[in-house]
Parts: C-alpha cells; structure tokens; sequence
C-alpha cells in the first residue's frame, strides 16, 4: 500500500471532479462539487440512522437501488433537511439537471447535502451552476472538489492511496467534509470514496460497511448525529482485476482511506485544540471495545480536562462505568500520554506537572485496558474548548 | 400540600441536622453535614448505576440491608472513591464514630462522600469533626446541613413540604447538592429526603424509586453520571398515622421535594446562565418521552444554540431523530418559549428576532409533541456555556 500524496477522489483511473462556486453559501467560498466516473460504476453508501433524514437521502436510496451510480452531485451551505416536499423535487432536480449534462438516467446521479437545516435550497443558484461545473469536470479536480463541499471546516479533507494486486494496481481515493454534528453511528456528515477496482455492488457494500464501523463510526465530536450523513464509495474497474486474495487487500485500502478521513475530521473538529485518541484493549467483544471508547469520547467532563491539560484519570474511569460494558475497576488500567495514571483500583503515582505539559501537545492518547478478554477499538475525538461554545452559540449562517 | 417557606430535612418532626467546617475542604467552606432522626427509622436509597462506585455507596448497602437507618453522615470536597479497601475502612470508621457518638449501632448509619475522585480520604479531619457535628445538631440544622454538602454549587438547595392526611398532617423535607457529573440514571450527586410519615422499607423504596425516575432522572447537566449519585429517603413515623388513601398524597409529597431537588440542581448547574424545560408530550409510552426529552437535554448543539439565544430547531429536531425513538417528522411539533417553531414537516413562521429576546429569560421552555400517543415527561437541563468549560477545564480541587 502507498501513499499518493495530494491525492483525492480523482486518483484512481477514470474520475473526473470540480467544484465551483455559486451563491448557496453567502460568504462567496465554493458551494457545488461533482464526482464523474467516466464509465459505468457499482455503488453502495451507508447513511445515517437518524429518524430525521435530508431530502437528498431520501432520494440516494432510490437511485441507488440498483447498486450502480456514475456521478454524485454535492452542495454546501444548506443541508436540505425539513423541507417537506419542495426538498425531494429540489434533490431530484440537482440529480436530474446532472445526468442531462453529462448524457446520464437521472438515476445514475447521487445527491448530497449539508449545511443548515430547515432552510429552503435555492435551487436556481445550484440549477444555474451544474452546466458549469460539468464544464469544469478534470482529473485534477478532487482537490477543488474537496474544498467546496467544507462548511465549518478549516481545511479540505483528501486522501489516496495505491494498491498492488495480483495483477496490477488499483487505487483508492477519498475525500471528506466534517466539523460539527459528529457523532457514532454516522460520524462524518459527508464523504465520497471512488476506486478503478471492479467490484460487484453486493460485496461493495459489505466492504464500505465494515470499514465504516471501525472509521468512521469511531469518531465522536459532540455526540451529536447529523440528519446528512453519509459516505457514497464507487467502484468503476477501471483498473486492475481482482485477483482470489486481493479482496482483503482493497479492504485495507478502503479502511485506510476512511481512517484517514474520520482522523481529519476528528483533528479539524469545531473549535478544537487538539486530537484524542482513545485505544481500548482486554475488551469482551469490538462492540463493547467501541462502546467504552465511545464513553469517553462523549464525556463533556474528560474533553473539558483534555482542553485544561488536566490528567483527570478520575473522570476517565467514571465515563468507562457509564459505557454499560462490563469490567472489573480493581484490574482495569488507564494510560494518558503514555504514562500509567490508574490501576489496581486507584490513581498511580505520576508527575502531575509532567504529563500535564504532555497533554499540550496537538495529538493525546487515551489508552484503556478493560482486563475482560483480546478485542480493541480505537476512537478519535477533540477537546472542548470556549471556541466550540463560540462557533455554535453564533453559528446561524 | 402547602410548602414551608425556608424548610428543609428538620422540617418534619422528629430530625435534627447540623453542617460544619472540618478542613476536608482547603477553601475554609462548611464540609460535614449529619442528619439523625430521634426515633427508629424506616429508610430506601437509589444510587448510582456507574460500575464505578464510591465506598460509601458498597457500606450504605450493607447497612440498608434491614431497611432502617437513623443517621446519614455526609461529607464534601472529597468523594472517596478509587480509594482500595483504605476507602471502604474510611467509610465505615465515619459512621462507626457517628453511631458510638450518637449511641446506635454502626448499621444504623449511613454515609455519603462527593468531591473529588481518587484522592484518600483526610479521616483524621473527619474524625476529629463527628463529635463536634454531633453537638451541633438541632431542629434548625437543616440549613447548614445543605450548606455543608455543597461542592460547585453556589446556592444551597433545600426545601418541604406539609401534607394533610386523614388523621393530620405530615411533612417531607429535603437537601440536595449537584453542579456538575450529573446525568440520568442518578442526576444529582446526593440528596437526603426525610419524612415524619410511618411507612414500611419496601413501600418506602417503591415511593422513592418512582419519585426519582420523574424527577432526579429527569435532569442532566452535561451527560455524565458521577460515581457517588445517592438519594436517601428517612421516614420516622412520627407524625400522623397513614390512612388507606393518603400513600397518594405522601407520594404527591416526596415527589414535589425531589421535583424542586432536582429543578433547583439544574437551574444551578456548573456555569449555566439559563433553566431549561423540555416537556415532550405525546409519546408512546412514558420510557420514550424522557428518552427524546433527554436526547434534546443532553445535546451540545441545543445547549449552545440556547446559550446563544438562537431559536435554532433544526438541532431540536435532529437530537429527538437520534434519541432511538419511532415517530413521524411530519406530524411532530415543537415550540420554543411558547412559539411554534417546527410543524408539517417544516419550520414555522416566526418572528426570529422577538423569539431570540424570550429565550434571553433565565427559564426557556422547548415543547415537544411527537404525535404518538398520550405519555409525557419533563426533563430540566440547562445550557452549556464558556463559563462550563472554564470551571471545567480548570478545577483540581
């Protein structure tokens, strides 16, 4: 496996990308990308499990019925959620207007929204802008692509990576919007991942699921799960053919990129001062490995310690008693920044002045060791800091 | 039922208190409080459902086990938790000392401990202050007793009720202490509810742990459930006799004290500036209703939003859509500070900027009707604001 720096959706063979800019967002940043596999592609996506969905969800699952999509049509700046009927024409039309352009059925296209809530799309902007961003559509657009599907994000998310098979290469290629509104069970709010590898839409989804539990479902900024969410992951077989093990081996390549994805979004999380890590080992089961992890990512009281430089193990330990996972506090251990703080039942002897200047540095781990069995999880998440209180008491536009 | 302006757990007959400063606390502050009934006692207790749990909940147990209790020795500023087998020797030697003091039997004592975790117990302090505390107690102690539980609050929290029955009158008095680490499943760090009622343990227990599912349970703070969360209730017997129908009115009694509890803890709560009331109605069953009231309540991007007077219900909308609980967005409602907001599967009309003044009020009112049928819940949370982290990120000791 290596790493294609500057990489993106358009790395692998056969993907074109754009993103362009067309008033949906008033601050006049880029607002409209679109993802184009030059030849027929296998689908599959995985959305959020909220019971509030946006509109365009509704119509993805329609169009993608079928396991085969081509393109997928993304704005930012309004997430077209809560507009009733006006929101399904609204994402139709996006879908529709796109696969005219590109000589595409309509329900070839995908669609993708995120931004704020319950405010209706101004569908003209985005109508006035597909001609042009179809117009716009190179091998080198992933990286402009990546930018205009930002909202409060401070850097565009993209990554790639290159695969030898039996046979020759495939690559795999990702790109990532996040911020805020993250939570397990859906993480990030939107995400595109297109590879040259031939794979049959049933398989597919197997793959995008199971790497989606142990990536994107591992990263928590507020506990909160988006009504957008969701990762779309093509599949044109552009490139090289799937030799017998060479299954498992695209795995890795399509989990790397959605851990490198899920890491970006926990690192450029709202108002974040730095990235957490939490790794939980002696787990019974990976579910209930997540769930300790998940725990703790979410307690308010460890993320506001993490933020103070406070090597606070007692609020680590009370966030593991409240995951509803089994364990004995007399032989589970607790590490922060490499230095034991907790085990046989009571805080360990440390420096506290020591690991507190650790903890300031921009990554910390959190290592867990459950003493209940062989089965571990790895969890990213970020401080709460007063700028995560700033930019979502203020955030309306 | 009339409430007793000033009252507290001395205001039914037959309990003394008192709450005084032993040094457990370096600030100088009140840290022990006792309060003991002059006559046998029937008692029930909830506690914590964290598998991490202070000792004094695993001796409180042990001493509960005949349903009776005379006194319950409460200290701050240390929880004595993560403290070994020394935490369960100091537990017992705190209510060994208070019962051989008080002339009862060790069993006939309970303790509670809140502040800090993992940090040893200063017994001597404590030792040297039971014969004092035990001097002190009187018919007025209720006030210093609450006082002398307090760890963030800045209020104490106090209040009781008079009952009539058939053959009298009774009374229920009760002190509680939160701040922060509060969330369902045990909201507030402790309470002591005391009642001149007779009532048997195994009714008094059925009496409380209904109480507290609709009112300590009702509240969260930041969604941390701490490792010391106890509710004591006392009933002494002696007031007037229970008639056939007056278990009813007792309940109507003990629930009011815990509903003002725990109202009172979330209106305090660790750098809130507002009180916030979720009422969800039309729920399945009364289980959901707290379910999505508590998802609302425990929302970082709600609390933020009311923190910033934003009458944002998209992040109303998408907290009841992750709460696990089936209804229909279409046919749900939601109103903020008495408007409308959300309806028809949309967002309402409304005058944003009037709305953004009513939420400046230090009580807001979010109202939910899922449409399902005819359970409620009210659920009391409050904002998360910039002085929430700062107390946060700060507090060692």
């Amino acid at each position: 496996m290596r790493i294609i720096e500057g990489g993106g959706v358009t790395a692998p063979s056969g993907y074109r990308a754009a993103g362009i800019q067309t008033g949906v967002k008033e601050s006049g940043a880029k607002d409209l990308a679109l993802v184009y596999s030059t030849r027929p592609a296998n689908a599959a996506a995985v959305y959020t499990t909220n019971k509030v969905q946006g509109a365009p969800i509704a119509i993805d699952r329609e169009h993608l019925a079928d396991g085969k999509a081509r393109a997928v049509i993304l704005n930012s700046g309004n997430a077209n959620v809560c507009n009733g009927d006006a929101g399904l024409d609204h994402a139709r039309r996006m879908c529709a207007l796109t696969a005219s352009e590109l000589g595409l059925q309509t329900e070839e296209v995908l669609v993708c929204s995120t931004g704020l809530i319950g405010v209706p799309l101004p569908i003209a902007k985005i109508e006035a802008g597909i001609p042009q961003i179809v117009a716009a559509l190179s091998e080198e657009g992933g990286a402009t692509a990546a930018e205009a599907i930002m909202t409060t994000d401070t850097v565009p998310k993209s990554c790639a990576v290159e695969i030898e098979l039996e046979a020759g290469r495939v690559v795999v290629g990702a790109m990532a919007k996040g911020a805020a509104m993250i939570a397990p069970n859906m993480a990030t709010m939107l995400a595109v991942v297109t590879t040259d590898a031939a794979v049959p839409s049933g398989p597919l989804q197997e793959l995008l699921s199971q790497a989606i539990q142990r990536t994107f479902n591992c990263i928590t900024v507020d506990g909160d799960m988006s009504t957008s969410d969701t990762v779309i992951l093509m599949a044109n077989g552009d490139g090289a053919e799937l030799g017998e093990r060479d299954c498992a081996r695209l795995y890795e390549g399509i989990e790397y990129a959605c851990r490198q994805m899920a890491q970006a979004i926990a690192r450029d999380a709202e108002g974040s001062s730095k990235l957490i890590t939490i790794a939980v080992r002696g787990a019974a089961t990976e579910v209930e490995a997540r769930q300790v992890g998940i725990a703790v990512a979410n307690s308010s009281l460890v993320k506001t310690a993490a933020f103070g430089n406070d090597p606070n193990w007692g609020r680590i330990l009370c966030a593991m008693g409240y995951a509803g996972v089994e364990f004995n506090p007399e032989t589970a251990r607790v590490s922060l920044c490499g230095t034991g703080i907790y085990g046989n039942g009571a805080g360990l002897d440390f420096d506290e002045n020591k690991l507190s200047a650790a903890m300031q540095a921009e990554e910390m781990a959190i290592d867990i060791d459950l003493a209940m069995g062989a089965a571990t999880a790895e969890i990213f998440t970020c401080d709460l800091t007063y700028e995560y209180v700033r930019l979502n008491a203020e955030y309306t536009t």
